[in-house]
């Protein structure tokens, strides 16, 4: 294992307090699954069974882990979710189901429920036998430990090669009561150093139906945690779930994600999912500036975003921006070869509020030290104007760093 | 403009001699396009109208010499080739096309033939305006000084961050005669710093029909050309061209691709591209390790080339590999987010002849230290086997290392 790298300078400066939120409670623990001298498996345990939904990798060689999630979602119900770091568990063959059943089974007999109320996630290595015997045997410790105020350190136990733990938090009216959504993920690089995965994890009192929360959840989640990138790479792992425990007083249950009443919950929801995405790219491995790309004006939405995804995948859009280059030309190498609509005397591209190309062309009044000083910002955002129509698209990225090569590839196994 | 980079450690131990070709003669001038101290301008001159096919970037902002050189390939005759460095003539507006009929109509005039038989090439800065007066009053020299045995000094005056010149040459049979084909390229990122452009000619003295000529350019460049990367980034004006002058004496004049006496014709074609083509990765920036891809047991040649330009453009891939670390649980990343059809429990990864994994899992026997011997080596060579059907494709790719960072990211312009 690696020295751990420095704070990311792309950090958040202050953390918010995470409330409890009723019905559900978190513990923590040093397992040893492979790294010494920190936690490396989290638990929540829901003292009534609560609503959850989820959101998985699109990879066709997913986790052990995955699978076990997506085939037991179905049900709609959680009693616990357990997270270790430090193994993936993926490219384990049937031993690795055999681990995941072995855990949940262990929690399930600890709190006194199914087997298939229990999610579970791993990350780290991939490709390594879990030793399921050292997770198993600590549950009953956690399902004795679980605090309702212990999220913070559950943010902790699930990273890997991240410098800091993201959390983020709401209070949004629902009804005539107030709810709370709590969020936690953990990110680095799509896969950090032979570390899967990108997971994050939210948690309300709401009262919520599995199939609206799914539904919420899908929606969300297009405009965060699948507008991001680092470095184009998808885990096998990557997993976001919502937990809603119904405990929350006085709040009407909703059975509809279009319930009107819930309108305030999904636009908070919205919001924390996209913070949590933010922070994920802001801890990019080797990251050093925060990259906004919109594009506009593409013929659809779905066009807008492939464009936008060009560019923010593209290495030399983002060495360029690591080098503090209004290198403009590469936006348009990367808007070109996204395969999208797009001609070439119609398309303005924009850093910040500077437009660098007009109509095809360079922007004959771009004034080239006022972009100079705009580059050495540590956010950037890069506007494409397509000039076709009207779909519109954001990712979030960061750059690529001399650093992101060293994480990567000076590591060695 | 930065200090010109080392010679890359993977450049060709030996050049061959390239002979002459009949009909086609060479030259190259120091125009100052942009650089000083070097050429930067090459034209080819054809005695009599040549065959001519071509193959060009899939960017959907081509430059304007790419636009040019489309619109009248359908003539099928070629009387000059001029390509310059220094400026690509890309998203440069109108201007840019009347930057290339201003040079066409120079080369038109000099050499008594029509503006439509005037091929042109520039690679180089985006959006800068082609100082199109610049190329044309060298052309009368240029046209003068013209010899058939200066096909490498063409080489050295397109290239721009390569660091050695790319050529490749090959006698064969074509009926009783004998035919050569001559070949030169440059390339070095996709996008070099500032740079588009990947570029390649090939001049033969064959006499083979524009169609037939593009039939097998066609053919040739997708286990070529479109088989290798650098950094998953297309240029906007990446350029192949083939040239057949007719003026071997004795060989039989070929009107159909398929006729069985090119069939020697077309493999040479085949590997001189290959050749070229493997140049252009052993030069991209930063290498320091050649990479094959091959991919075996898809359900379709397409899938398999996908899941092996999925694995070649991974950057968590690439930087293992300059790592020297066979870390295959990347490979699996990046087999599953291909998007084509995976099974995790029917994969088999291979470093060299190391199986390392099989059948969904780390392979039992797999040693180690034998794999971290073989990842030292300069070549490596990733096999996957998906075990689904008998698609397979191969491509080539470098490591990604800090150099390559460093090339494109402290360059300033």
């Amino acid at each position: 294992m690696a020295a751990p790298a420095p704070l990311s300078p792309l950090a958040p400066k202050t953390y918010p307090a995470l409330p409890p939120i009723a019905g559900v409670r978190f513990a923590t623990i040093a397992a040893g699954v492979r790294y010494a001298g920190r936690t490396d498996v989290m638990m929540a345990v829901f003292d009534e069974p609560a609503a959850v939904a989820g959101v998985f990798t699109r990879s066709k060689c997913p986790s052990a882990p995955v699978d076990w999630c997506r085939a037991h979602l179905k049900g709609g119900r959680a009693r616990a979710l357990i997270v270790n770091s430090g193994n993936a568990n993926a490219f384990t063959g049937g031993l690795g189901l055999a681990a995941v059943a072995h855990v949940a089974e262990a929690a399930a007999k600890a709190i006194g429920a199914g087997p298939s109320e229990i999610f579970m996630a791993s990350t780290g290595v991939i490709g390594e036998p879990l030793d399921a015997a050292r997770i198993a045997r600590v549950i009953d410790t956690l399902a004795a430990e679980a605090r309702d105020d212990a999220l913070l350190g559950a943010a902790k136990a699930i990273m890997t090669t991240d410098t800091y733990p993201k959390i983020a938090t709401a209070r949004v009216k629902l009804g005539d009561a107030e709810v709370i959504i709590n969020g936690i993920a953990k990110g680095a690089g799509m896969i950090a150093p032979d570390m899967a995965t990108m997971l994050s994890y939210v948690f309300t009192d709401a009262s919520i139906a599995s199939d609206a929360l799914q539904a919420m959840l899908s929606k969300s989640v297009e405009r965060s945690f699948n507008a991001i990138t680092v470095d184009s790479d998808t885990s096998t792992s990557d997993t976001l779930m919502i937990f809603a425990t119904g405990a929350a007083e006085g709040a009407p249950h909703i059975g509809d994600a279009a319930d009107a009443r819930a309108a305030a919950f999904r636009r908070a929801l919205d919001r924390l999912l996209r913070n949590l995405a933010q922070q994920v790219v802001r801890d990019g491995e080797g990251a050093r500036k925060f990259i906004e790309v919109n594009v506009e004006g593409a013929a659809t939405r779905k066009a807008a975003k492939r464009v936008a995804l060009s560019i923010a995948n593209s290495p030399l859009v983002k060495t360029a921006c690591a080098g503090e280059d209004a290198n403009w030309g590469r936006v348009v190498m990367a808007v070109g070869k996204a395969g999208e609509k797009a001609e070439r005397d119609k398309l303005d591209i924009f850093f910040g509020k500077i437009r660098v190309a007009h109509a095809g062309m360079r922007d004959p009044v771009y004034d080239e030290s006022a972009t100079s000083a705009y580059m050495k910002r540590d956010s950037i955002e890069i506007t494409v104007d397509l000039g076709l129509g009207r779909g519109r698209a954001t990712v979030w990225t960061c750059d690529l760093t001399k650093d992101y090569v060293a994480i990567n590839g000076d590591y060695r196994s």
